[in-house]
Protein backbone atom coordinates (compact mmCIF):
# COMPACT_ATOMS: atom_id res chain seq x y z
CA UNK A 1 0.00 0.00 0.00
CA UNK A 2 3.06 2.53 0.79
CA UNK A 3 4.50 1.76 -2.69
CA UNK A 4 1.99 4.06 -4.60
CA UNK A 5 2.05 6.97 -5.27
CA UNK A 6 0.77 9.73 -2.48
CA UNK A 7 1.07 13.48 -2.29
CA UNK A 8 3.58 15.96 -0.42
CA UNK A 9 0.51 17.51 1.06
CA UNK A 10 -1.11 14.55 1.98
CA UNK A 11 1.89 13.18 3.25
CA UNK A 12 2.55 16.48 5.15
CA UNK A 13 -0.85 15.68 7.03
CA UNK A 14 -0.12 12.40 8.24
CA UNK A 15 1.86 13.23 10.53
CA UNK A 16 -1.22 15.08 12.23
CA UNK A 17 -3.28 12.13 11.99
CA UNK A 18 -0.52 9.65 13.76
CA UNK A 19 -0.71 12.42 16.00
CA UNK A 20 -4.45 12.43 16.86
CA UNK A 21 -4.43 8.69 16.57
CA UNK A 22 -2.39 8.09 19.02
CA UNK A 23 -3.95 10.54 21.28
CA UNK A 24 -7.17 8.35 20.87
CA UNK A 25 -5.61 5.11 21.10
CA UNK A 26 -3.62 6.42 25.02
CA UNK A 27 -7.53 7.49 25.99
CA UNK A 28 -8.47 3.90 25.51
CA UNK A 29 -10.49 4.48 22.55
CA UNK A 30 -10.62 1.91 19.54
CA UNK A 31 -13.11 2.97 17.01
CA UNK A 32 -13.55 6.59 15.08
CA UNK A 33 -15.94 7.76 12.49
CA UNK A 34 -14.54 9.88 10.11
CA UNK A 35 -17.08 12.60 11.46
CA UNK A 36 -15.91 12.60 14.61
CA UNK A 37 -11.85 12.72 13.40
CA UNK A 38 -12.91 15.54 11.21
CA UNK A 39 -14.34 17.58 14.04
CA UNK A 40 -11.13 16.40 16.28
CA UNK A 41 -8.58 17.63 13.62
CA UNK A 42 -10.35 20.56 12.46
CA UNK A 43 -10.90 19.32 9.18
CA UNK A 44 -13.99 18.03 7.14
CA UNK A 45 -14.98 14.05 7.07
CA UNK A 46 -14.59 14.26 3.19
CA UNK A 47 -10.85 15.89 3.41
CA UNK A 48 -9.92 12.66 5.99
CA UNK A 49 -12.46 9.93 3.88
CA UNK A 50 -9.95 11.65 0.88
CA UNK A 51 -6.94 11.63 2.73
CA UNK A 52 -7.10 8.47 3.99
CA UNK A 53 -8.48 6.57 1.07
CA UNK A 54 -4.98 7.26 -0.77
CA UNK A 55 -3.54 3.75 1.48
CA UNK A 56 -7.00 1.65 1.25
CA UNK A 57 -9.28 0.31 3.37
CA UNK A 58 -8.84 1.38 6.90
CA UNK A 59 -12.42 2.21 7.53
CA UNK A 60 -15.53 0.71 6.42
CA UNK A 61 -19.00 2.44 5.58
CA UNK A 62 -20.66 2.43 9.04
CA UNK A 63 -17.85 1.29 11.13
CA UNK A 64 -15.54 3.90 11.20
CA UNK A 65 -11.57 3.36 11.00
CA UNK A 66 -9.68 0.85 13.74
CA UNK A 67 -7.96 3.22 15.62
CA UNK A 68 -4.69 1.14 16.21
CA UNK A 69 -4.61 -0.26 12.62
CA UNK A 70 -4.66 3.09 10.91
CA UNK A 71 -2.08 4.23 12.92
CA UNK A 72 0.16 1.74 12.85
CA UNK A 73 -0.53 1.77 8.90
CA UNK A 74 0.35 5.42 8.54
CA UNK A 75 3.60 4.75 10.79
CA UNK A 76 4.86 2.10 8.24
CA UNK A 77 4.16 4.52 5.15
CA UNK A 78 6.18 7.46 7.14
CA UNK A 79 8.83 5.09 7.78
CA UNK A 80 8.64 5.46 11.66
CA UNK A 81 10.93 1.79 12.31
CA UNK A 82 13.42 3.65 9.36
CA UNK A 83 16.19 4.09 12.22
CA UNK A 84 17.75 6.59 9.62
CA UNK A 85 21.56 7.47 11.17
CA UNK A 86 20.77 10.91 12.10
CA UNK A 87 23.63 13.36 13.65
CA UNK A 88 22.95 16.57 15.54
CA UNK A 89 25.12 19.47 14.45
CA UNK A 90 25.22 22.58 17.29
CA UNK A 91 24.85 21.61 21.02
CA UNK A 92 23.39 24.69 22.48
CA UNK A 93 20.37 25.33 24.08
CA UNK A 94 18.17 24.65 21.34
CA UNK A 95 19.95 21.44 20.22
CA UNK A 96 20.24 20.60 23.88
CA UNK A 97 16.16 20.38 24.16
CA UNK A 98 16.16 18.03 20.66
CA UNK A 99 18.66 15.83 22.29
CA UNK A 100 16.80 15.69 25.59
CA UNK A 101 13.64 15.85 24.34
CA UNK A 102 12.75 14.37 20.79
CA UNK A 103 11.81 11.23 20.68
CA UNK A 104 13.35 10.60 17.62
CA UNK A 105 13.93 6.40 17.35
CA UNK A 106 9.93 6.27 17.77
CA UNK A 107 9.90 9.12 14.52
CA UNK A 108 12.33 6.75 11.98
CA UNK A 109 15.15 8.41 13.22
CA UNK A 110 18.39 6.49 15.02
CA UNK A 111 20.55 9.66 16.53
CA UNK A 112 24.06 8.71 16.26
CA UNK A 113 26.39 11.41 16.78
CA UNK A 114 26.23 15.01 18.13
CA UNK A 115 28.80 17.43 17.30
CA UNK A 116 29.76 21.23 18.24
CA UNK A 117 32.42 23.50 16.99
CA UNK A 118 33.40 24.71 20.71
CA UNK A 119 35.50 22.25 21.76
CA UNK A 120 35.07 23.14 25.22
CA UNK A 121 32.42 20.98 24.92
CA UNK A 122 34.00 17.76 23.81
CA UNK A 123 33.35 14.89 25.80
CA UNK A 124 29.59 16.26 27.81
CA UNK A 125 27.10 13.55 27.41
CA UNK A 126 23.71 14.36 25.65
CA UNK A 127 21.06 11.42 25.66
CA UNK A 128 24.16 9.16 26.36
CA UNK A 129 26.42 10.43 23.57
CA UNK A 130 29.37 12.14 23.96
CA UNK A 131 29.60 15.65 22.24
CA UNK A 132 32.40 15.16 19.50
CA UNK A 133 34.56 18.19 17.61
CA UNK A 134 32.80 19.58 14.94
CA UNK A 135 36.34 18.78 12.69
CA UNK A 136 35.14 15.30 13.02
CA UNK A 137 31.84 15.60 11.24
CA UNK A 138 33.09 13.79 8.18
CA UNK A 139 35.36 11.38 9.33
CA UNK A 140 32.22 10.26 11.26
CA UNK A 141 30.18 10.63 8.53
CA UNK A 142 31.78 8.29 6.53
CA UNK A 143 32.17 5.81 8.97
CA UNK A 144 28.66 5.46 9.76
CA UNK A 145 26.98 6.16 6.67
CA UNK A 146 25.37 9.01 8.03
CA UNK A 147 22.02 9.96 6.18
CA UNK A 148 20.45 13.20 7.88
CA UNK A 149 21.63 15.72 9.74
CA UNK A 150 19.65 17.60 12.14
CA UNK A 151 21.22 21.77 12.12
CA UNK A 152 20.79 23.45 15.11
CA UNK A 153 23.57 26.17 14.22
CA UNK A 154 23.66 29.58 12.86
CA UNK A 155 22.71 31.20 9.58
CA UNK A 156 26.31 31.84 8.41
CA UNK A 157 28.11 28.24 10.34
CA UNK A 158 25.39 26.17 7.84
CA UNK A 159 26.25 28.63 4.95
CA UNK A 160 29.94 27.69 5.72
CA UNK A 161 29.64 24.61 6.08
CA UNK A 162 26.95 22.98 3.93
CA UNK A 163 29.27 21.47 0.88
CA UNK A 164 30.97 19.51 3.32
CA UNK A 165 28.01 17.80 4.94
CA UNK A 166 26.75 16.97 0.92
CA UNK A 167 29.67 15.89 0.39
CA UNK A 168 29.44 13.63 3.48
CA UNK A 169 26.51 12.13 1.55
CA UNK A 170 24.00 13.31 3.87
CA UNK A 171 20.66 13.19 2.33
CA UNK A 172 18.12 15.00 4.40
CA UNK A 173 18.46 18.18 7.09
CA UNK A 174 16.12 18.87 9.53
CA UNK A 175 16.95 22.36 9.76
CA UNK A 176 16.47 25.08 11.98
CA UNK A 177 19.38 27.63 10.99
CA UNK A 178 16.96 29.57 8.62
CA UNK A 179 19.62 28.81 5.43
CA UNK A 180 17.85 28.19 2.59
CA UNK A 181 19.98 24.88 1.66
CA UNK A 182 17.60 23.83 -1.38
CA UNK A 183 18.74 27.32 -3.36
CA UNK A 184 22.08 25.77 -3.71
CA UNK A 185 21.50 21.78 -3.48
CA UNK A 186 18.20 21.39 -4.85
CA UNK A 187 17.69 17.79 -4.56
CA UNK A 188 19.08 17.96 -0.96
CA UNK A 189 15.39 17.06 1.07
CA UNK A 190 15.33 19.24 3.47
CA UNK A 191 12.48 20.57 5.98
CA UNK A 192 12.92 23.50 7.61
CA UNK A 193 11.89 25.12 10.95
CA UNK A 194 11.01 28.78 11.20
CA UNK A 195 10.14 29.72 14.16
CA UNK A 196 9.60 33.26 13.49
CA UNK A 197 6.87 32.63 10.23
CA UNK A 198 4.95 30.82 13.60
CA UNK A 199 5.31 33.91 15.78
CA UNK A 200 4.26 36.50 12.80
CA UNK A 201 1.30 34.77 12.05
CA UNK A 202 0.84 34.40 15.75
CA UNK A 203 1.03 38.18 16.17
CA UNK A 204 -1.12 38.92 13.18
CA UNK A 205 -4.14 36.74 14.32
CA UNK A 206 -3.52 38.37 17.68
CA UNK A 207 -4.08 41.62 16.67
CA UNK A 208 -7.04 41.28 13.99
CA UNK A 209 -9.22 39.13 16.47
CA UNK A 210 -12.53 40.35 17.18
CA UNK B 1 -4.34 48.51 3.02
CA UNK B 2 -3.76 46.13 6.21
CA UNK B 3 -7.73 46.58 6.91
CA UNK B 4 -8.51 44.34 3.78
CA UNK B 5 -9.37 40.59 4.55
CA UNK B 6 -6.56 38.39 3.35
CA UNK B 7 -7.07 34.93 3.86
CA UNK B 8 -5.58 32.85 6.61
CA UNK B 9 -3.57 30.94 3.84
CA UNK B 10 -2.17 33.86 2.13
CA UNK B 11 -1.15 35.52 6.07
CA UNK B 12 0.24 31.95 6.64
CA UNK B 13 2.58 33.01 3.45
CA UNK B 14 3.27 36.71 4.41
CA UNK B 15 6.16 35.45 7.17
CA UNK B 16 7.83 34.04 4.59
CA UNK B 17 7.84 36.39 1.93
CA UNK B 18 9.19 39.01 4.67
CA UNK B 19 11.94 36.36 5.32
CA UNK B 20 13.23 36.09 1.92
CA UNK B 21 12.41 39.83 1.22
CA UNK B 22 14.61 40.81 4.82
CA UNK B 23 17.53 38.06 2.74
CA UNK B 24 17.54 39.75 -0.36
CA UNK B 25 17.66 43.16 1.64
CA UNK B 26 20.38 42.28 3.46
CA UNK B 27 22.37 41.44 0.07
CA UNK B 28 21.59 44.30 -0.85
CA UNK B 29 19.33 44.58 -3.35
CA UNK B 30 16.84 46.94 -4.63
CA UNK B 31 14.21 45.67 -6.36
CA UNK B 32 13.06 42.58 -7.62
CA UNK B 33 10.99 40.69 -10.15
CA UNK B 34 7.77 38.32 -9.28
CA UNK B 35 9.12 35.89 -11.21
CA UNK B 36 12.81 36.10 -9.75
CA UNK B 37 11.33 36.25 -6.30
CA UNK B 38 8.91 33.25 -6.81
CA UNK B 39 12.20 31.18 -8.48
CA UNK B 40 14.03 31.96 -4.63
CA UNK B 41 11.18 30.90 -3.07
CA UNK B 42 10.13 27.89 -5.07
CA UNK B 43 6.65 29.84 -5.40
CA UNK B 44 5.04 30.52 -9.22
CA UNK B 45 5.40 33.76 -10.16
CA UNK B 46 1.15 34.15 -10.81
CA UNK B 47 0.92 32.76 -6.98
CA UNK B 48 2.96 36.02 -5.84
CA UNK B 49 1.39 38.65 -7.80
CA UNK B 50 -1.76 37.22 -6.37
CA UNK B 51 -0.47 37.43 -2.84
CA UNK B 52 0.78 40.73 -3.43
CA UNK B 53 -2.05 41.74 -4.85
CA UNK B 54 -4.34 41.26 -1.86
CA UNK B 55 -2.72 44.19 -0.05
CA UNK B 56 -1.87 46.59 -3.24
CA UNK B 57 0.34 48.07 -5.52
CA UNK B 58 4.09 47.52 -4.71
CA UNK B 59 4.77 45.88 -8.53
CA UNK B 60 5.01 47.52 -11.33
CA UNK B 61 4.85 46.02 -14.71
CA UNK B 62 8.40 45.21 -15.43
CA UNK B 63 9.44 47.18 -12.79
CA UNK B 64 9.49 44.71 -10.18
CA UNK B 65 8.72 44.74 -6.48
CA UNK B 66 10.70 47.47 -4.20
CA UNK B 67 12.09 45.06 -1.38
CA UNK B 68 12.66 47.51 1.02
CA UNK B 69 8.86 49.06 0.67
CA UNK B 70 7.48 45.68 0.00
CA UNK B 71 8.49 43.90 3.03
CA UNK B 72 7.75 46.91 5.47
CA UNK B 73 4.47 46.99 4.16
CA UNK B 74 4.26 43.12 4.92
CA UNK B 75 5.41 43.82 8.43
CA UNK B 76 3.00 46.63 8.76
CA UNK B 77 0.44 44.00 8.10
CA UNK B 78 1.53 41.08 10.21
CA UNK B 79 2.23 43.48 13.03
CA UNK B 80 5.96 43.86 13.70
CA UNK B 81 5.95 46.72 15.68
CA UNK B 82 3.22 45.06 17.98
CA UNK B 83 4.95 44.56 21.36
CA UNK B 84 2.21 42.47 22.39
CA UNK B 85 3.17 41.25 26.20
CA UNK B 86 4.23 38.07 26.26
CA UNK B 87 5.41 35.81 28.93
CA UNK B 88 7.22 32.58 28.35
CA UNK B 89 6.14 29.23 30.67
CA UNK B 90 8.57 26.73 31.35
CA UNK B 91 12.00 27.76 31.32
CA UNK B 92 13.62 24.13 30.50
CA UNK B 93 16.27 23.70 27.79
CA UNK B 94 13.45 24.48 25.19
CA UNK B 95 12.18 27.75 26.72
CA UNK B 96 16.04 28.99 27.31
CA UNK B 97 16.75 28.37 23.85
CA UNK B 98 13.94 30.81 22.77
CA UNK B 99 14.52 33.15 25.56
CA UNK B 100 17.91 33.47 24.76
CA UNK B 101 17.97 33.42 20.68
CA UNK B 102 14.49 34.32 19.46
CA UNK B 103 14.02 37.81 18.22
CA UNK B 104 10.65 38.67 19.94
CA UNK B 105 10.69 42.25 19.69
CA UNK B 106 11.06 42.30 15.67
CA UNK B 107 8.21 40.18 15.08
CA UNK B 108 5.47 42.04 17.15
CA UNK B 109 6.12 40.54 21.20
CA UNK B 110 7.63 42.26 23.75
CA UNK B 111 8.43 39.13 26.41
CA UNK B 112 8.19 40.41 30.09
CA UNK B 113 7.84 37.44 32.03
CA UNK B 114 9.15 33.90 32.78
CA UNK B 115 7.88 31.44 34.85
CA UNK B 116 8.85 27.68 35.81
CA UNK B 117 7.06 25.56 38.29
CA UNK B 118 10.70 24.44 39.44
CA UNK B 119 10.81 27.45 42.15
CA UNK B 120 14.71 26.48 42.58
CA UNK B 121 15.10 28.11 39.47
CA UNK B 122 13.30 31.19 41.25
CA UNK B 123 15.76 34.29 40.59
CA UNK B 124 18.18 32.85 37.47
CA UNK B 125 17.97 35.53 34.73
CA UNK B 126 17.20 35.00 31.38
CA UNK B 127 17.07 37.74 28.38
CA UNK B 128 17.37 39.84 31.14
CA UNK B 129 14.18 38.31 33.04
CA UNK B 130 14.17 36.72 36.28
CA UNK B 131 12.54 33.03 36.01
CA UNK B 132 9.13 33.59 38.14
CA UNK B 133 7.92 30.88 40.16
CA UNK B 134 4.79 29.60 38.17
CA UNK B 135 2.41 30.65 41.11
CA UNK B 136 2.57 33.93 40.14
CA UNK B 137 1.53 33.95 36.53
CA UNK B 138 -1.83 34.88 37.20
CA UNK B 139 -0.99 38.01 39.62
CA UNK B 140 1.53 38.71 36.90
CA UNK B 141 -0.99 38.92 33.87
CA UNK B 142 -3.29 41.10 35.75
CA UNK B 143 -0.88 43.67 36.85
CA UNK B 144 0.77 43.32 33.17
CA UNK B 145 -2.33 42.71 31.02
CA UNK B 146 -0.27 39.80 29.51
CA UNK B 147 -1.85 39.02 26.10
CA UNK B 148 0.37 36.17 24.78
CA UNK B 149 2.14 32.62 26.50
CA UNK B 150 4.65 31.34 25.01
CA UNK B 151 4.14 27.65 26.64
CA UNK B 152 6.99 25.30 26.50
CA UNK B 153 6.20 22.87 29.12
CA UNK B 154 5.11 19.32 29.08
CA UNK B 155 1.58 17.69 27.58
CA UNK B 156 -0.08 17.35 30.99
CA UNK B 157 1.11 20.72 32.44
CA UNK B 158 -0.50 22.38 29.74
CA UNK B 159 -3.82 20.53 30.22
CA UNK B 160 -3.78 21.15 34.75
CA UNK B 161 -3.23 25.24 33.70
CA UNK B 162 -5.43 25.73 30.96
CA UNK B 163 -7.93 26.96 32.71
CA UNK B 164 -6.08 29.38 34.29
CA UNK B 165 -3.87 30.89 31.42
CA UNK B 166 -7.52 31.70 29.81
CA UNK B 167 -9.10 33.13 32.77
CA UNK B 168 -5.89 35.22 33.28
CA UNK B 169 -6.90 36.84 29.85
CA UNK B 170 -4.50 35.17 27.70
CA UNK B 171 -5.51 35.74 23.98
CA UNK B 172 -2.98 34.34 22.43
CA UNK B 173 -0.32 30.72 22.49
CA UNK B 174 2.78 30.09 20.92
CA UNK B 175 2.46 25.96 22.04
CA UNK B 176 4.97 23.85 22.12
CA UNK B 177 3.32 21.15 24.66
CA UNK B 178 1.23 19.85 22.11
CA UNK B 179 -1.93 20.07 23.94
CA UNK B 180 -4.80 20.81 21.61
CA UNK B 181 -6.06 23.92 23.33
CA UNK B 182 -8.59 24.68 20.59
CA UNK B 183 -10.48 21.56 21.52
CA UNK B 184 -11.61 22.94 24.70
CA UNK B 185 -11.15 26.37 24.04
CA UNK B 186 -12.41 26.81 20.18
CA UNK B 187 -11.78 30.56 20.09
CA UNK B 188 -8.23 30.89 21.29
CA UNK B 189 -5.77 31.74 19.14
CA UNK B 190 -3.25 29.36 18.67
CA UNK B 191 -0.44 28.82 16.96
CA UNK B 192 1.12 24.93 17.25
CA UNK B 193 4.29 23.92 17.27
CA UNK B 194 4.99 20.39 16.19
CA UNK B 195 8.19 18.71 16.34
CA UNK B 196 7.87 16.13 15.23
CA UNK B 197 5.43 16.18 12.47
CA UNK B 198 8.50 18.42 10.49
CA UNK B 199 10.64 15.07 11.52
CA UNK B 200 8.06 12.27 10.07
CA UNK B 201 7.69 14.39 7.07
CA UNK B 202 11.56 14.28 6.96
CA UNK B 203 11.89 10.90 7.26
CA UNK B 204 8.99 9.74 4.50
CA UNK B 205 11.12 12.16 1.78
CA UNK B 206 14.82 10.34 2.98
CA UNK B 207 13.21 6.71 2.60
CA UNK B 208 11.42 7.46 -0.69
CA UNK B 209 14.14 9.66 -2.35
CA UNK B 210 15.15 8.40 -5.42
Amino acid sequence: MGSKYISISVIKRLPRYYRFLGILKNAGMVRISSRELADRMGLSASQIRQDLNCFGGFGQQGYGYNIESLRNEIGKILGVDAGLKTILIGAGNLGRALAVQMDFEQRGFNLIGIFDKNEALAGQVLRGLPIRPAADIEDFCKENGVEVAILCIPYNESVENIDLYMSCGIKGFWNFSHYNINEKYPRAIVENMHFNDSLMTLCYQVINAE
